[in-house]
């Protein structure tokens, strides 16, 4: 039995745990937690930082990814960009140390956030290949590209350079990593890039798989979006630990001042009111506030009006662009509709939702598919926990033509898009596969889709009536002969001529239903529901007069 | 609009971040995601890491737990243990650093893992009231006791002490904790004492409310439990980059050597056996391995038969302990039955599952309940992403004559409970909420409960057995008059007399349906339902005779 200790002993066991091996301990708060997943988390997180430097940077994003099969467990990940590439002193630190990155104390929106992801991968491909990281460099300004073999040492969370040299350069400027890792391979790394390619309309992917199939996805876009600026953050959502910060390090002198520089939102006279209602003097230094003065500011901003964040730090992917993506995504939809919502705030972070629903065409699945997306990346797992889920479960379908079972997906031909854009995303997780669904975003996307449903609703009820028109007409053809015979003997008319003219009748109201169809179909989107009941009523006195 | 940026100025941008930052920034990957379930969370951090150095230095523990109401959104809760105390040295890093503990090193089951807990309850305080935590500490060998108000500086993820002194001992030895934070207060709080007290017999809590009153959950048991030891890895699960490491620190001289002792379960002629299946020198240096021998040598592993793990690195509650608890819990229940299984492996660590049935009583809640423990700690959040509530929905217990809806909880007077200790819980997030559901773990769990539930079963429909004979003899006596009258008529005999013979008659049925009464309850235990029908039946015809 082991023995009992006394304080000494189990202080001189008290260690500084590095986070490196925090996380290769807990692998799966980061989405390595199994073989599938973790092949995927490789390609993603370089696709994503190779978007991120491209877009920063204003480049068109080229980018080429291949996986490559070593062994029936594991895999070679190559992944090229055209970005600006990393300056030589940074490179192996931004590939080979945890936590290390330029947005994580910023308020810009981005794909990366906490400068994990990509120095993850290196990790865990030491871990279960023990094979080096290799990296190849090139800006513009440099003459050769920098290479290196690197791996991570955990213990101090710091790259381990096991190879370095410069070589001819193959390329003007980005980025080249490769990366070996046990892992199983699935099409959901395909899946993966094509709803990439989908929210990053601006950037051509190609990809080559293990079996050496080559998938190009195009640019549909040829400009960049405009890019997200970077915020301060705004007074509500501010926590005493913040402002206790914020206050001894800003550079500006007087509380005023304080609240109207150094947060988003917030003019001279707002600021002067908060000091007001703080009962705070507003000329007093932000360093000399006692934590009496700090909670009284911020109660105040709870009681002021303060408007909202600016929007021009959220890039979205935009209705238009967004629409072309779908169309070159499925050519043959009957059905494909767009909404981008005003940007809205939580917790003082401002957020925006784009929701789109394709229908119809060659959308062969019945059962309905949720696409999800966060700042442009797709998400993969996790559904069940995400707001996008929940928004579209809350949804009733019902009253918009689908079917849809208790606190599920509708069913039926139809895709479902939604993207969350914000300054920063309320992840669930590490792993950044699902986003919380508090209730000012979920709203968001339901009223989003509301509104998609109520035109999708319509374009169905178009496709019925056109339907049931063609069929009455058909009724009528097929009786016509009869008809005429019957009323020839009624009306001792010649018969021929009869059926001529009932043909010709038949034959006016056919470009009437041919009218009602067009009108179901295109019209439709004109009108709300409520006005077709008369419209559909007079016609069929037209039919019976 | 933002303008576009070069490498260098990109590179300028790239910063270093602290895991304090980023867990300040992410607190709800530890819990914080709620004023509720925040509050909660610093009281269970504080008790756990008490409970934890009781055990280790083999104290029966004595913890007061108090929490006040500061204003109407902030609390100050009081925690005060008798462990061993901590040395001076280390006191400030133990509360005010994050990622610095004893544990993380080592395979050994214990209630605190990474070393981050009370250090993010500090973090917490201060970020959300700015208040330092104060902190006592005393150590059996110290003459005074050492006490310091901090505050973590999260640049650094270091302590900042604001204030130091010794003071004059108000107690022999243990630390007392104090800590000012933003809360809303739940009965959680008693809940997860009540709960806690469950799974540690041996532990007395004493805890006041906001309101003054004060509860006392007594200690059950006078003994600690067992010391869990600590365990060297099992070669099953260990991963390519660890064995290199631990090839690469290793003390020992040979391959074979090193296999043996650096890791649990394999006995010498093991190892060589591994060495020849891998075909690398058993007496090689093991610094020398290449990475070429490593992947043998993992090979190699995966393909020999090795035992299980030990089974003394794990402390359950224990069978008899646990029952002692529950009857404590729920003294006026009809039924209560625990199992707790054989040590376990998943991924190479053991673990051992204790599962417990109360029933009936004083059980008023009718919707059934689970309580969850992991490492004797209780869970109360996210039990739908939890090994524990998958294996009872999973499990059939309209089998066992309680009422169930699809893939939920069963339904009546029912309390569940299950235990899972181990070396090393897979918890699905850093706030340890829900254990992994790891297919070993599930199926575990699964038999523990379908053997009690056969038992659970045997006792109710002895119940319902006895209930009938009961009605049966109600019915005779009722009619017994009219049916001695009707012999009386029939046999010309004297009806008084028949009325006696038929009511004593009755009354050794109701000897025998006593019987059947104490047996469908006492005697259940042994009789398996199945050949519980012939017997009824033949109830019946002694009835009819």
């Amino acid at each position: 039995m082991a023995s009992r200790k006394t304080a000494e002993e189990m202080g001189k066991e008290q260690k500084e745990i590095s986070i490196s091996e925090f996380f290769e301990k807990n692998k799966h708060l980061l989405g390595f937690d199994n073989p599938t997943k973790a092949l995927l988390m490789c390609v993603k997180e370089a696709v994503d930082n190779s978007l991120d430097a491209c877009e920063e940077s204003g480049i068109l994003p080229d980018i080429t990814v291949k996986v490559r099969q070593l062994k029936d467990d594991s895999f070679r990940i190559t992944i090229q960009d055209n970005g600006p590439g990393i300056v030589k002193d940074q490179i192996t630190r931004v590939f080979g140390k945890l936590l290390y990155g330029s947005k994580f104390h910023k308020l810009k929106q981005g794909r990366g956030q906490q400068g994990i992801g990509i120095s993850a991968c290196v990790l865990y491909s030491q871990l279960t290949t023990g094979n080096s990281t290799k990296i190849w460099s090139k800006t513009e300004s440099d003459k050769k590209t920098h290479y290196y073999e690197i791996q991570l040492n955990t213990k101090k969370n710091e790259p381990e350079i096991l190879k370095e040299e410069t070589q001819d350069s193959s390329f003007d400027h980005g980025i080249k990593i490769e990366l070996d890792v046990a892992g199983r391979y699935r099409k959901w790394v395909e899946d993966f890039l094509r709803q990439t390619s989908i929210s990053n309309p601006f950037a051509k992917i190609v990809y080559t798989g293990p079996d050496g199939t080559k998938t190009t996805f195009p640019r549909t876009a040829n400009e960049l979006p405009k890019l997200a600026k970077e915020m301060r953050p705004h007074p509500y959502g501010v926590e005493f630990g913040i402002l206790q910060r914020m206050a001894g390090a800003t550079s500006s002198r007087s509380l005023a001042s304080f609240i109207t520089n150094d947060f988003s939102s917030v003019g001279a006279t707002t600021a002067k009111e908060i000091c007001k209602i703080a009962k705070v003097d507003e000329n007093k230094k932000p360093s000399d506030l006692t934590r009496d003065d700090i909670e009284k500011v911020l109660n105040a901003i709870t009681k002021m009006k303060i408007q909202r964040p600016p929007t021009d730090c959220l890039s979205p992917v935009g209705k238009d662009d967004l629409e072309k993506s779908l169309k070159k995504e499925f050519p043959g939809a009957e059905f494909i509709s767009v909404r981008s919502r005003d940007p809205d705030v939580y917790r003082g972070f401002p957020f925006m939702i784009e929701v789109a629903v394709v229908y119809g065409g060659d959308i062969k699945n019945d059962s309905g598919e949720l696409i999800r997306f966060a700042n442009k990346v797709p998400l993969l797992y996790q559904a069940g926990a995400c707001a996008t889920a929940e928004s579209v479960k809350e949804t009733d379908w019902k009253r918009y033509g689908l079917q849809q079972a208790n606190n599920s997906l509708p069913t039926g031909p139809i895709v479902i898009l939604i993207h969350m854009c914000s300054v920063w995303v309320p992840f669930v997780s590490e792993s950044k596969e699902a986003i919380a669904p508090y209730p000012d975003i979920v709203k968001e996307m339901k009223l989003a889709l509301q509104d998609i449903g109520r035109e999708l609703s319509r374009y169905l009820s178009g496709k019925r009536r056109a339907g049931e028109a063609k069929r009455r007409v058909l009724l009528f053809e097929r009786y016509s002969t009869e008809v005429a015979e019957a009323l020839a003997i009624l009306s001792g008319k010649n018969k021929a001529e009869l059926e001529k003219k009932l043909k010709s009748y038949i034959g006016d109201r056919v470009k009437i239903t041919e009218e009602g169809e067009i009108e179901g179909i295109e019209g439709a989107k004109e009108k709300a529901p409520q006005d077709e009941k008369p419209k559909a009523k007079k016609k069929e006195e037209d039919v019976e007069e």
